[in-house]
């Protein structure tokens, strides 16, 4: 366990890093107390803001020395409580925002060098600038930071075709909870040399060390790109539609999304300036956006044949190209604005969830059902990722006054009802989001003994002290 | 330290495996005593041959309990005497070729679970089955298991766009050091519950538990290929004309192999029934292998297309693509015979080595120079996969009666000086082979220290007896 921070550190830390680079400030803190939805709130008693390594390396050295704990942060946008701090304050905030540079940007390796701060929208213009793209993206592109991103093995929209974070890092800098530097960011493709440090620490959530900089992978930009809705009977008929269009365009689907009736519904009725994508409705709905690199017959030209197949076939009821950047921007508009238009409509349960991607139709089916059947009332909306077996599985409370006292009453047995048939269906808890403080516990639940013993085992190694983010992921 | 197995050890062992599962016979031990290319040679009192995972458990339980060694041995097809066991005689040998069973092939998953000891062959045979293919390949695909390419994290010919088996591995079964089983197989795209084992496994040379089984990812076949033969100026030239051939067909070039003049011209004096594939020689060549999806324009027209605007901008000296299976099949035999040309040519020092892709070109102009200076009559043949980074730079003994004695006065203070030269290039002393017992040397003498003590300390937190495959990696 961490111990408190003497004033003697504080002081020590005050010297180390000037007056940008260290407060005690309330009105500095504040903002980054509490995690953005606003479920959780530590407390700490200062604020590092190391401009380089040598000053990170120099702050865990002298925690390591006193045992004082270290919450690393980036856009502080965690979705489980993971960038807050402990509530009993013997942990201190270390923030990586100022060491924001792209250090380098390589044709030839395919790859850019960005320091923890840097913000992902950053990383996209810093490729496009070489004429290559960075192919991950989530909502919070703007606040998220490489650090972040890497710490959590951060997803998105586009993980089917080049995976998470964890496909994309392809080297790192990180200080080690004994305050060593370890450095491997000149990224080679091939490098058995021991065990794969770098793969431990993306996604440890910081409990291992502080990233400080990733070597991250760029790919060709492609030539031209096409999006496209479908309407279907079924998931199933959705994964059947994708493992076709994989073979028709050699793996260059980016994008599978599945968005169920219910959840369309809601975000036309909700959200303002959207319009029905089909002249009807559909059970089951799939936005699917493809790519053809340059020299190669337009990625719509093809979308477009292999949909004309599948609505023949009878596997797609309906479907339409998006012909312009706008249609493709409203269809893509219809698939984000699912989780505003569910919280418009009321209080939900969420549950960031995986199986395999095979079981995902028959689990998206049965989970609800049976959900559906126990909470008389509440309403499953399961979208998203389907070609990663990863769907938001969220449970609207029955409607009216009583939602905010059915969540209290029966939230915990409803998420704990869910997470069990994850865990029956060999699925996780956690597809994207990591574990931090909110799944822990749900976490220590459900996994395997072996598993836990092994990665306790590597904590209690790397970080004997316990001072990387205290309080995530173990205790 | 592992400990001598005792006689009660070996008749409990016995007992539990039954005659077909243990044997003490000569004969039996004989062929895996000895690492293949005959360097080192092990004792071991026993030969265990588990058939199930709770076999497999067994033995790792008992052999825990008593501190006994264990070496897993798959094909035995290690270049570094990973597989083979201490001289000793204080382990025991731990064969997984009889746990061979397919488990599953998912078309809908895009995988397929083998267990350790099917053989690399097998699985692309598996893979065919449902119309998909298993994107990696190497000489040794008749005998190398999946048990070995995972612990090894195994490269070859196609690393360039679907990467090695770590890319490759979905999902992992292991029995412990402990004896407790890893369990996950289940594969699913997306799971952030924690530090990720399998990552931590795979490439892990059996040093820190047993691989029993493997979820590998399969990816669609494609609709046609087509093979290539480049003559350049540079390796430089060579780099660029690889990143203009993957913006032109979005990354569907798949292999991309250099070979240098003096090599091919080896191979054309030493291997019968190979011929010139240019009309003229060129200082420099590359072995080109391109695909293309189902329904798209053939892979044999883009890459012409390509290759042509290529020879237009004097990028490349002259061209030729295979028009038949047979002509791909005898440029690839002229890549292929590289190893086999130069073993019949004399000895040679070999060096596994890989620098960033970009620094490749100068590092091997550079090094080679440098060594043909220090060492008059040595001749450097670097050649492979340069789009990884990852080059065979070998070094030719000066020809006649006094190679071997070069070798032996000089070999040693040769390879020192690649390997440092690696080093300064930010490279790897080992990019494919592993470090085994071969490398252990330059390995710690090469290694960062942040790194090294973090890879003792995972070490020794999950394997704290010293047990699992005692003399590889670390002592």
């Amino acid at each position: 366990m961490a111990n408190p921070p003497s004033d003697a550190l504080l002081s020590d830390l005050q010297t180390l890093l000037g007056p940008r680079g260290f407060s005690r400030d309330p009105a500095d803190l504040e903002p980054w107390l509490t995690d953005w939805r606003g479920r959780y709130r530590g407390v700490a008693r200062a604020l590092l803001s190391p401009s380089t390594v040598a000053e990170v390396q120099a702050i865990v050295g002298r925690c390591a020395d006193s045992g004082v704990g270290l919450v690393p942060q980036g856009g502080n946008t965690s979705m489980v409580g993971g960038a807050t701090p402990p509530a009993g304050g013997e942990a201190l905030l270390l923030s990586l925002r100022r060491m924001s540079s792209i250090r380098s940007v390589s044709e030839s390796d395919n790859m850019l060098v960005a320091e923890a701060g840097v913000v992902l929208s950053r990383v996209h213009e810093a490729a496009q600038g070489i004429g290559r793209r960075f192919p991950l993206s989530l909502a919070a592109k703007g606040s998220a930071t490489v650090g972040g991103l890497v710490s959590t093995n951060a997803g998105g929209t586009q993980v089917l075709r080049f995976g998470p974070m964890r496909s994309l890092v392809l080297g790192l800098e990180a200080v080690l909870p004994d305050g060593s530097l370890y450095e491997e960011l000149s990224a080679l493709r091939k490098d058995n040399r021991g065990y794969d440090l770098r793969q431990l620490l993306v996604g440890a959530e910081g409990t291992l060390g502080i990233v400080t900089a990733a070597s991250l992978r760029l790919v060709a930009s492609p030539g031209s790109s096409a999006v496209a809705w479908a309407g279907l009977e079924s998931p199933e008929a959705a994964l059947t539609l994708l493992r076709r269009l994989e073979a028709r365009t050699g793996d260059a689907v980016e994008s599978f999304e599945l968005v169920p009736a219910n959840a369309l519904d809601l975000v036309l009725r909700r959200i303002a300036g959207t319009r029905a994508p089909l002249a009807a409705p559909h059970a089951w709905n799939v936005l699917i956006e493809a790519v053809a690199p340059h020299g190669a017959a337009p990625a719509a030209e093809t979308l477009q044949d292999a949909l004309v197949e599948a609505v023949e076939q009878g596997l797609v009821l309906d479907a339409a190209i998006a012909t312009s950047q706008a249609q493709a921007e409203a269809l893509w508009r219809l698939r984000e604005s699912v989780s505003e238009a569910e919280r418009l409509d009321g209080p939900a349960l969420k549950h960031d969830i995986s199986v395999p991607v095979s079981a995902m139709p028959r689990f998206i089916e049965e989970a609800r059902t049976a959900v559906e059947r126990r909470f008389p009332g509440a309403r499953v909306i399961a979208f998203g990722h389907l070609g990663d077996g990863n769907v938001h599985f969220n449970v609207q409370a029955p409607s009216g006054a009583a939602a905010d006292r059915w969540l209290e009453e029966e939230g915990s047995a409803a998420s704990s009802m869910v997470y069990d048939m994850v865990i029956a269906a060999s699925g996780s808890i956690s597809a994207e989001h990591g574990i931090g403080q909110m799944k822990r516990e749900v976490f220590l639940r459900t996994s395997p003994p072996a598993r836990l013993d092994a990665q306790r085992a590597i904590k209690q190694a790397l970080d004997p002290l316990g001072i990387m983010n205290p309080g995530k992921l173990f205790d």
